[in-house]
């Protein structure tokens, strides 16, 4: 799964049925270790109540349609979990408490 | 999701069964923040009536299958909404009304 | 979807039963404004009948097994079009007939 | 499938349902002749029980979702398997028993 | 569809269930025209018995558990075909009877 960081939302009225409703994030995907932004933005559909700032893990494809909400929805990329921590080679790289505190 | 401006259409009559009647658009993705074009073109099936110009969002695989429009239909790419607007870290970067205006 | 050239085929006698009388065909990607090739070849399965040189438009994954002949098939990429025009910012780009004219 | 080291984790407690109790490891894809690290990070869920440092292989999409354990799960990347041997070229270029000995 | 060179094996004995018995080749994906290497390698489930130096065809997720072999399989690459020749722009640019002979 991809690893980012929710920097923006996509406002549509004009969409198709299925994403009436639901929360288009903006999802910069960023490097684990650094949290540094590696690439471009993606947008996601948000289905655990993200906010700016939070970094996210993100399903793709058909796996971005595994749970309730996302069920049947025309979108190819979903948030599925805000990070408390990341470790690395036994080290802590991210930590939200932290971050946060 | 893959946003971009829809900058042209296909025309093919000799194609499958699934895609007859169906608008074929050309989408050329942008990045976000600034709405300049990033890349090539991708060819989409069109499911909300987008325009030439118009900023849409499209979704890739079997996330582009997953509206009445779409099921069974032999693509992978398909525009499901037109953008109003786009917010990044604050500031609005796009706003449809504006660009219109 | 993406628009190439077919420029070749592939012969396999060994291959899995579900592609057993299929044609398997090779298509160069190309830039839709220039039809020039951008990217290495796709072997693809052939859904419409093409031939040599034709410009056509070919889906990819699941959305490359959704016609009665690609149904099961153990196959990623199917040609399901061949191209008549594309028009670009208002401006037609490729145009099969004179092509051939 | 990709293959790659077991390096990290990554804790979500705001996550969805079906992740729940399960581990989320991040893998570094190798070059296979070298296993030298030769991409970021991928984040996937276990389902063999790997350990840090160890050699495994991972499945993307819907291929992820194969097993009790990840069907229906919201992940795009599964770990299925720890690997033991790599022969490239009539050479071994990855022995697990003498890496561990 | 990719086409590469079978150039090696990866043997897991701590794997999933659906992997046991199968055979998992190394195949490194090749340029078309001159069947020379173009990139890191990719590690599939063989589906009709490919061989060292074979010439083969893969296909990716979904499409790679088409067969009966590989029907719920755990992998997202799978080998569907043996390449007997390819032909490019009128020229045979590969063929295996003359490789072999």
């Amino acid at each position: 799964m991809l690893v980012g960081r929710v920097i923006g939302t996509v406002v549509s009225s004009n969409k198709v049925k299925s994403l009436l409703g639901l929360k288009m994030l903006i999802v910069q995907p960023v490097a684990l270790e650094t949290q540094i932004a590696v690439d471009d933005y993606i947008v996601c559909v948000d289905d655990v109540g993200a906010g700016l700032g939070d970094l996210v893990f993100c399903a793709y494809g058909s796996s971005s349609r595994q749970t309730d909400t996302t069920r049947d929805v025309a979108s190819d990329y979903s948030i599925f979990g805000i990070i408390d921590s990341i470790d690395m080679r036994g080290s802590r790289v991210y930590d939200k408490a932290k971050e946060e505190g």
